[in-house]
């Protein structure tokens, strides 16, 4: 897969439309995966993200422990494995992990300890910055982007590209109950 | 336009799959409407949203003044109109309004004193929570959904129908430089 990284003032732009995420996470050997629809852009440049993660999730506790996160773009070809992930606790695989379970690949992270998922379509990794009050009141996390990446065959140039590529490689909208929307036709107004 | 109200605990729905919105306010006579990507579910029951609405703007004033606003979700015939009130600011509008100078038909809001926008086809009412440390420090507004309102034609029984409807009731997915995505193919992978 053609993979390059995203100018960080553009990496909003990732995020910008709106599709479902998947949230890695790692402290030291521990790493998890779930899947969150409530994230989104707060800021441009530094880029900021803001995802809610609930209290209950070992996401959560992994987080607070490493201060990191990632943003995973799945794409269509990944949507039953975005629901796989969000159908059990990390907590219940004793001595393995979602990963293992689901047999889903991985590659490092360039700035943070946290695996990024192979097959997305895009990347942000993410270093928390501290909002104890949010993260009480709201599960309410805020994250300054310090690294992102996409796949070029749909994210290049600053922005999505979808048209171009294969059906499988379109973002997902997540409805509920195992419904998504995938990304549709692009309407352009601009000059 | 078949309209109805959409039961609070599901009003999150509206949201979740991150189309455009955009945020109308009033303070008094005075009105307002801006164009808003940057705004996702908070919580489920009861609602809440957040989204970013940046220091510049009249919204904030009209929010910040009346401690309410509401988020209409426009649909693929109003592309142009929802880049059209991104385009200048209210207050550039003396004695008049966006709503006037493009020809914007409202009804009122009913548990606010917010105006909606007709042709929309979502309505997300909120009273803001006060967090001065969120609205300062990151243009961030946590509000409570306090009514919910859809067009029947795409959204009933507690979730979006848009592939039952005509392809101009769809929502959008903003981009950036006047470039959309519309809501796309349903993929249905549930039980």
């Amino acid at each position: 897969m053609p993979l390059a990284a995203v100018d960080l003032p553009r990496a909003y732009r990732l995020l910008n439309h709106g599709p479902v995420t998947l949230v890695t996470s790692a402290d030291g050997e521990r790493r998890n995966i779930m899947a969150a629809a409530w994230a989104m852009p707060l800021d441009f440049d530094p880029p900021k993200v803001a995802v809610v993660i609930d209290k209950s999730t070992l996401t959560r506790e992994l987080i607070e422990a490493s201060g990191t996160f990632a943003l995973n773009l799945p794409c269509r070809a990944q949507a039953k494995a975005t629901l796989d992930v969000g159908s059990i606790s990390g907590r219940d695989l004793a001595g393995s992990d979602k990963f293992a379970h689901f047999g889903l690949a991985t590659r490092a992270g360039t700035a943070i300890a946290v695996p990024l998922l192979e097959g997305c379509v895009g990347w942000l990794e993410c270093r928390v910055i501290s909002e104890p009050h949010n993260q009480g009141r709201y599960d309410l996390f805020i994250g300054e982007v310090v690294a992102a990446s996409a796949d070029t065959d749909v994210f290049r140039d600053g922005r999505w590209h979808f048209e171009d590529a294969p059906e499988t490689k379109r973002t997902l909208h997540y409805v509920a109950g195992g419904a998504f929307y995938v990304t549709g036709e692009s309407l352009d107004l601009g000059d």
